[in-house]
């Protein structure tokens, strides 16, 4: 103990000596616009990958470039630790779109400093939070010249458009990623001063339906009443999601939920969580949702279906009398554990085509989906990671679950047969996904400060921890 | 009678010899991208109107350029035929916009022929159909010296964009404007080889419905669920417009509908008509509207509620897994005779109010509207008309309604107490408002030659004809 004491100590200190230039490095890699989605962005992929590999690498992790059919994974570890365990890092260098733009204070890749956070697209998710594991890396490897631990870092470029190349690589490389315990940061605490640790997590499944009707646009004066409109076909499909009462009316959605305990909703029920500032923050005046359900419940244990997009017809400037030729619907579910991802994208497919109104033919396509995940509570990992959060920002973490989807999580449970430590530095205020994504300075600091206090816990508790 | 027939076979025999050059003149005004409703496009605006004008000069008219507070009016007028009828023939040269692009065969601002039709946008609406009539003119002015009726011409350039002020200039220049029949070709014939004359036409109401929800676009894993999503609540209002008999739910909207006589719905029966065919031109394989009226019925009589046009999230490539903050609804009814248009609009807004989800606020915008319009059939200009229409397409016309909409043939009824013929050169199949509009060059120059002796049935009959 008073040895874990003296290198924390160390390690401690390096940090705050260091901390300005761990913000310098952040700020180079969200100059790099790793858009995923986006295919003009292919060489910036190569170049986030690359930055990363190099931070590995500065870290003193032995780091490498691993090409898959999309965008490249980067993997480093060090494994000079025998006898204890180790800790697989997961996390991603790849970002979402960056519009509407318009709304941007500044610009999404010219990251920006004010008021204490740091504005980048990429800053909260993930780059600034996956950047906290390889530099308190670097803290124990510069101080302790080793680890507690061994690591295993895994950062890919395609999490946000469904991680298509990940199970593939994890497949192949089983052997070499064997490991004891996942860690990813890509959540959020539960709010600022309340460290939290996620121990649950929603599922998703994305689908893109394209209605098609004439086989182009029309008058809508010509023709209109006498051929269905594709845009209102999409809106009695997407009406026919929902019944009055905010349930989802796709046939066995609900068939393998498994409702939250009266226990889990006590602990959520007293949380310091105000409906009215938290809907004041996002500019409503109302919640909306599945009736008989906290809005904490309903981000974070309940399954949804949201239209993430919808476009039809004419949308430029002025009136345009046509009837459209076709209608793009976006849309995702949320799923909660247990519910199965390919058997609520069938269910959903064939209650699309019974909306369909005469004449219109579909086209549906489906985009990635996951599980949703429940981590067990008292597992050594997790008292380590209580310890280590406890440590990194001065106060025990509450245990919440999370609406967000990491289907990460279950390839490594079903791959790897691990659990996974979801330690969230960001906040539910970062505007991730949205414009003037930030991440709070305070909560990067923290959130280093707690992944070099995990590997510390870790590895002092190996003995126990470690499994046979 | 023997004076009208010679005028008239010089004036067919001016039409043979000119009718290349006629087209290539038709060419020339189709290379202006005048669409009215992008602000882009304003200097083009000014260029169609002046060669327009130019146009009318040519002809022998004595024309002008009038400015409005939007896009200018062309005036031109002959007014030497004393106690000869006064002639208001209506035309517009704004187009639609010409998107999608990547649809068209050839560029919509290229005229190109191809199987004896000519390929541009506004070739049929209304730049080629608005031409014959300054071309029939001149080939009285060529031959004769004179018309046999008086003329005055009124070329907008705000039709496609909901005439906004054309009802001013009506209005101020009532006086200079008086005449006893107005004529527009803005309309179709029944079909190839089928000629018509259109004695109704539908009316509109257009209005942009933008649904706002959260302030910005949001995580829909980390949101989604317990806020009211506008593209969720953009589908439920649209799905709100229609039951399942295909009738609009809209409160009051059939109240003042005057339903179609026996006899109408009887010739309508009787004209050649095949559904089969139709369905088959649009690339669809069922119709669908309202339950108990036929195709024609639908689109020529009964109204309608049809989205134009529908934008909402991320529609861009790939997935983006957001709440948006707003949808956009761009939608039209369509009038029948003695519906009421602004009342159908509160209506409307009234009852889209209604169906606003908890937490989204609606703003409601009103476009423009007209009332539907049904013609006397028994008039002596009716009569004339068929009679030049019979010369012109050597065939007698059918009387059919048409769905679109004309919104200045009721501003003639109410501000110059005048009927309009309503005589389309054009065809259902010309792709007016889609990608790849054309005019058959035949119908061009038929509607050139009906209407050389629309004049003369006009000047001819003036005596029973004009009124005291």
């Amino acid at each position: 103990m008073s040895d874990l004491s003296a290198a924390m100590t160390a390690v401690d200190a390096y940090l705050r000596t260091e901390s300005d230039r761990f913000v310098e490095e952040l700020q180079d890699l969200l100059r790099i616009p790793s858009v995923s989605a986006q295919p003009v962005h292919k060489p910036d992929m190569q170049r986030a990958a690359e930055f990363v590999r190099d931070q590995c690498t500065q870290a003193g992790l032995a780091a490498e470039i691993i090409p898959t059919a999309g965008h490249p994974i980067v993997y480093a570890e060090w494994t000079r630790a025998p006898g204890a365990p180790t800790v697989l890092v997961y996390g991603h260098y790849d970002v979402q779109p960056p519009d509407p733009l318009d709304q941007w204070v500044t610009p999404p890749f010219e990251p920006t400093v004010r008021d204490g956070r740091l504005y980048a697209r990429g800053s909260t998710d993930d780059k600034g939070q996956m950047l906290t594991h390889i530099k308190s890396v670097e803290a124990w490897m510069k101080t302790a010249g080793a680890l507690p631990v061994n690591v295993k870092f895994v950062i890919e470029g395609e999490e946000e458009v469904g991680s298509n190349n990940l199970d593939i690589f994890l497949e192949k490389e089983k052997q070499k990623l064997k490991c004891d315990v996942a860690v990813i940061s890509d959540t959020a605490q539960f709010a600022p001063g309340v460290p939290a640790i996620t121990y649950g997590l929603r599922g998703i499944i994305a689908v893109e339906i394209t209605l098609k009707g004439p086989q182009q646009d029309l008058h809508s004066g010509v023709f209109g009443g006498s051929v269905a409109n594709p845009a209102n076909a999409a809106a009695k499909l997407i009406a026919a999601l929902h019944d009055d009462k905010g349930r989802v009316r796709i046939p066995k959605f609900y068939d393998d939920v498994v409702p939250l305990t009266k226990k889990e909703r006590a602990e959520f029920a007293r949380l310091p969580f105000k409906e009215s500032q938290y809907l004041k923050g996002l500019g409503l005046k109302k919640p909306h949702g599945e009736a008989k359900f906290t809005t904490l419940e309903r981000r974070w244990a309940r399954p949804t279906c949201d239209v993430n997009g919808l476009i039809s017809g004419y949308t430029g400037v002025g009136p345009k009398t046509i009837v459209p030729a076709q209608a793009t619907i976006k849309l995702t579910c949320r799923l909660v554990p247990n519910q199965k991802p390919k058997r609520i994208v069938e269910s959903l497919r064939k209650y699309a085509a019974k909306q369909l109104l005469p004449g219109i033919r579909m086209e549906f396509q489906d985009h990635h989906g996951a599980p949703g995940v429940v981590c067990d509570l008292n597992s050594p990992y997790m008292q380590a990671a209580r310890e280590a959060v406890a440590a990194g920002f001065g106060k025990k973490p509450v245990m919440i679950r999370e609406g967000g989807s990491i289907p990460v999580v279950g390839s490594f449970k079903q791959i790897l047969g691990v659990d996974t430590l979801l330690l969230g530095w960001g906040q539910n205020t970062d505007n991730l996904h949205s414009p003037n994504e930030s991440f709070r300075l305070e909560d990067f600091h923290g959130g280093i400060k707690s992944s070099a206090h995990l590997w510390g816990e870790l590895g002092n508790g190996s003995t126990k921890a470690a499994p046979g």
